[in-house]
């Protein structure tokens, strides 16, 4: 592990090291939000970076959101890194770099979402929901180990760790016909999110392995869902309104450049794929998973139990020739494992709400107002982690 | 009818009279795109207008989307189209206001697409559709006639007319297992959309009456759709790549405020509507809408034969606390009036293929290369009509 003049950056358990450098957007008392990266408990100031000549962001920098810098591509996604980590290193750093602390900033969504795509690639997880949805026989449906399947989310309801989100009111089946409440099945859905750093055009299509190339970076993802508004409104066209009550991330980007020693294969193959989707080398990473609830871990898992990569799934996105572009959110589907203490949703754990869970105590089905969910993620390296840091929420009462 | 000093502007026949005054972006030779309103063969040009004092635009005219006007909200909406007509009348109006011919002017997309939802609004094609794809005792899911079924699309791929359309390449359902090759199935789908012009926040709910308040506008929507991508991929979570290869709009905004005269009921309701979703007055407009192929007119319907308003659509968006965004899109759904020739949609009007159709004299089932669909909508009124423009495109084949 390579240390750096910032000691908080040495601690082996911290998110933060000097081999992960993650880009936020970040703001201090009455300043406007600009680019940082997180290294220890302080944010490098990369505008003030920039003004002060040490670093060259293209004047991208002092930007509210990470998007105009993604788009500079993957050179100079390389350049900075190669420049970040030389100013950074205890030795032959320079201690004049402008950062904040970490505990006096706020931490804004680090990307405007151009748009934000949701898939369901852990076949555990696909399983195990098809059966509360659609019973055994019908649980996984016939193409789903020949293609990643996701839907079109809500990109205005994508929010950044720390906001509260509200338990929704919900159009729900009744005895005698539907209802009006607030929804009863609120869930938490544990995933990553690929953050698309380069565009497509209308018409065109991008191979895997131009898709794994387009990849900036990943955070942490938390597709809060309704399930009872989801199961009264998804046939035909699939989840809308269940989904849209908010979507947590991370504020940190991880990029993939820092996630490269971990590389690894996914779940193996039921069937081969066909060639539009087959990757020339493993597209995973292996990176330590959990959640908890009120303090509580509820479930560990890794994101190398998934089916499908970001890459494959990005892949998949342009099969038609739909345009992509710079600041697109692509979750990677809940991600769990095969048994009860490896799920990342509450749907699951819980068999439908029939089988409660105990957290610190009291019986949970699924999430209680005022309840807070808390998602965690580090790949371990040797005396080192890539973190990802916070990705929270608390849920608030229903405004009826 | 009142008359315009511009006198392609009062042919009874003509898409843009006085009454209509729809917005758009255009360019003309080498120069950059900026706002316009339609006018006859003419397009005032807004920014030139604003330049020399005419009219006040608050600076958002000069620029390459309708969006920071729009933003601009409801008075300078009234105001706007208040001055526009002055200037434009007959007797009162000033000749100096700069325009162009339209016949020199590129049109563009009028808005930058925030987002993009699309609806399943007419119980005709939400019938006809649902025996094809599960048979008739499950075409109209439960939930159908109690809330507007919509899902999220894809932004990115919204365009505006004229724009050529490739056939999709797309993994299909084969005899021994999936096959990778160009969709058999093209479609149309003949539809409005409904443009969002006002912003609401995460965790808010919009009223039917606040929704109305909120939509500045209707273009012509034409949702290109490959049936059997859509067949293999829509199960669980809703078409995908099926409705990515392309969406084409109008490029002309026709404001509710020019549609006002036209407001009238839809489809008669099945069952009583929770509150949520009740319409003090009604919510649609007498729009006739027909399509083409190549040239022949294939069928004819009105906008009124739908059961969901787009201000129901709009509320029922919001209803877990969705935020909606200046420049949101809104499909209507494919219209389809009960009769054959009234279908929006070849998949509904050969019965799935099984019942093909002539188009100047070659025959039909679905769209093959070179054909070119046109999308047509006006409102007849005393001595003039409200015209939407354009709703064209040509496919390409397939890059294999």
């Amino acid at each position: 592990m390579q240390h750096s003049w910032i000691e908080s950056a040495n601690d082996p358990e911290g998110d933060f090291p000097l081999a992960n450098l993650p880009y936020g957007v970040f703001s201090v008392a009455g300043e406007p939000p600009r680019c940082g990266v997180a290294i220890g408990d302080r944010i490098v100031d990369l505008a003030a970076a920039e003004a002060a000549g040490l670093i060259d962001g293209q004047g991208t920098f002092d930007r509210p959101a990470l998007n105009d810098f993604i788009a500079l591509g993957r050179d100079a996604w390389a350049a900075t890194r190669a420049r970040l980590t030389e100013l950074l290193a205890a030795e032959g750093g320079n201690p004049d770099l402008p950062t904040v602390a970490m505990a006096d900033a706020t931490l804004h969504l680090p990307i405007r979402v151009t748009e934000y795509t949701d898939f369901y690639a852990s076949k555990n997880h696909a399983f195990n929901v098809g059966v509360l949805f659609r019973g055994p026989e019908n649980a996984l449906t016939a193409q789903w180990t020949h293609m990643p399947i996701g839907y079109n989310g809500r990109a205005s309801s994508v929010v950044v760790s720390g906001t509260p989100i509200r338990r929704p009111m919900g159009q729900l089946k009744g005895e005698d016909g539907p209802v009006w409440r607030p929804s009863q099945r609120l869930d938490l859905e544990l995933e990553m999110g690929a953050i698309v750093g380069a565009d497509s055009a209308l018409g065109d299509r991008v191979s895997v392995e131009q898709a794994e190339a387009m990849i900036f970076g990943y955070v942490l993802l938390n597709d809060w869902s309704a399930r009872d508004v989801q199961a009264w409104e998804y046939q035909p066209l699939g989840p809308f309104q269940s989904k849209a009550l908010g979507t947590t991330i991370s504020p940190w980007i991880v990029t993939t450049a820092a996630l490269e020693p971990f590389r690894c294969e996914g779940a193996p193959r039921v069937n081969p794929l066909l060639p539009y989707l087959q990757e020339s080398r493993p597209g995973f990473f292996d990176i330590n998973l959990a959640w908890s609830m009120n303090g509580q871990v509820m479930a560990r898992t890794n994101y190398n139990v998934m089916y499908y990569s970001s890459a494959q799934q990005l892949a998949h996105h342009t099969e038609s020739g739909c345009p992509m572009r710079v600041g697109d959110l692509l979750g990677t589907g809940t991600i769990s494992g095969p048994d009860r203490d490896q799920t990342g949703a509450l749907l699951e754990m819980t068999g439908g709400g029939k089988d409660p869970v105990t957290v610190n105590g009291e019986s949970r089905t699924f999430i209680q107002d005022g309840d807070t969910v808390a998602l965690h993620g580090f790949a371990q390296g040797d005396g080192y982690r890539i973190g990802f840091g916070p990705c929270t929420g608390i849920i608030l009462p229903a405004k009826e």
